[in-house]
């Protein structure tokens, strides 16, 4: 039986459960695949640890790791035939999973990305690279988690011609734009109650400001449309814009924003935008409430799908990420 | 650059539409997968057209059909890749698209089924022929046409455990609930309607005495849990037991009755059944109103999700075929 070495680098909480499923599920996907998946290595900021005979979960606790063996260094010694990229990444560099996917595809390497950076600024180069290794990119992790969207359209609407997509792809932001509306409170004060709970970050930008979702929407395009976005030039609305007299208005006309990825093959030019748009009660995306994401697409010939659905947690992500890696084993890339 | 030749059994609506759509995608199919797409032939009920460098839309005019190259025979002479197996099928037999299939596979095609009887009654004996012929089973538009259900679970989801599936997979029996509990009527008075509107069938019973849901559900049991399921002996309830009474008893207590195939893993042993099922309005199910068709499925790992949509009519149903199709050629399988 033949083994399928993976590698992690960026191992917070959602790397840990990535190998914890993995190593849970190794004897039931060693009996449907016949493959024998180990974790030969995975890497924190400060170090790592590498085993091409496969480490138990054991092994994969902090205190074992090597100091330095991280970064590009993590890349050069680990023997993989799959990397996820699971680190911290920045959208405007694309580094370091960039240079850690480069170099994982020229050791030939599959890539499956739970971060965004790199696919965000450098798909295209990515894509090209991997391409020419007969190396695949999976990147349901960095989309929407466990919500499918890349492979919902990709896959499941293969044979339709698409004419419109908006999304809900960011939960803290439609978890504070659904108190605004449900309790009339302001954006600051939305913002806060989130933060109290632990689900807005203490600089919240990123989520409120449309980044989050600009990230998953030039994502999309790339991969599903082949058109390269320039996530700086996107147009993007932002919560921090909304004010009380808003939202009493859009109370009253029964009316609930969203903040929506919207992909518009209508118009005379296409369109990508990440735009505040308004919804009544007769519309789905008016109940998507709360930090649940959403997907409605319009083709051509099937009509319209909507999809919901997917809890934003690392064991979550984790599974989507196992999802990739199960789709590389059943299309028999493995 | 190379040929896939398809074939197509059962040339009424939904096989037009087929032939239509590759026709019309030939150009852009071979500028993404580097394919010609060819029908090589066709055949209905009475006779059929081969030609093995492709049948253009005016010699699929039933005119140039050669009488009697039907069935076995139009098999036997046909040269193809993938056969497409759109005819009438019995769900008690299987006929005739089981020896269609066996025919086809030992002549080293692919099947893409629209028809439901031979998956029905002999999934398990077509899928090993397949595996040892190392040739695919694709059966989208047999599940629930336009609408998602087996590629869904198995592509999307692939990283979850799944603990319950329920699902609304029969249009008119759904249009006729819905109906009933709208208009505060019987079910006669709702079938009567349904008829006049050209959306029940005179004889009704496949759909209202759950058949048809079972089809599907027999079929997603085996693809998707490798689990045989005997479609006479699966428990089915039907809507021709619903009275006035109850109608008005479920108003009034604000619920809203589906038909569903469920599939439950939670249970002490799995269990499969075509149920009635009420919703109330908090319940995604509620409010999918009309012929449409949904899916509700309770992971493990990602929680649960809620796909709808997908019209039903002929281009609606040859779309999930040509997904079909370019899911073999995204997978390099052709």
């Amino acid at each position: 039986m033949s083994v399928v070495r993976i590698a992690v680098s960026g191992f917070g909480a959602i790397g840990l459960q990535v190998a914890k499923l993995l190593l849970a599920r190794q004897d039931s996907l060693k009996h449907r695949y016949e493959k024998t998946l180990l974790i030969s290595g995975v890497c924190g900021s400060k170090g790592g640890v590498v085993e091409p005979e496969g480490l138990s979960l054991e092994q994969l606790d902090k205190k074992n790791f090597v100091a330095g063996l991280t970064g590009m260094s993590f890349i050069q010694k680990v023997e993989a035939d799959i990397l996820i990229e699971a680190g911290p990444s920045n959208i405007q560099t694309g580094q370091p999973g960039f240079d850690y996917g480069m170099a994982a595809l020229d050791k030939n390497m599959h890539l499956v990305f739970a971060s965004k950076g790199a696919l965000v600024c450098h798909y295209a180069s990515l894509i090209q690279t991997a391409n020419n290794n007969q190396k695949q990119i999976k990147l349901s992790a960095a989309t929407a988690s466990a919500m499918p969207t890349i492979d919902f359209v990709e896959r499941c609407l293969a044979g339709a011609t698409i004419k419109k997509i908006e999304a809900i792809l960011t939960g803290t932001s439609n978890l504070i734009l659904t108190d605004m509306l449900q309790s009339g409170s302001d954006y600051k004060t939305a913002l806060h109650k989130a933060q109290q709970l632990g689900i807005a970050d203490p600089d919240p930008s990123f989520d409120v400001e449309g980044w989050d979702t600009a990230s998953k929407l030039v994502i999309m395009a790339a991969r599903l449309f082949n058109t390269p976005l320039d996530i700086q030039l996107l147009a993007k609305d932002s919560l921090t814009d909304i004010n009380k007299e808003q939202v009493m208005g859009w109370q009253q006309q029964g009316l609930q924003p969203r903040l929506i990825a919207s992909i518009d093959f209508t118009t005379p030019q296409p369109s990508y935008l990440v735009k505040l748009k308004l919804y009544d009660k007769h519309d789905a995306f008016y109940a998507v409430n709360g930090a649940t994401k959403a997907i409605w697409v319009d083709t051509e010939e099937m009509g319209c799908f909507y999809l919901t659905g997917g809890t934003s947690n690392p064991l979550a992500t984790a599974a989507a990420v196992v999802k990739d890696i199960e789709q590389l084993l059943m299309d028999k890339l493995l």
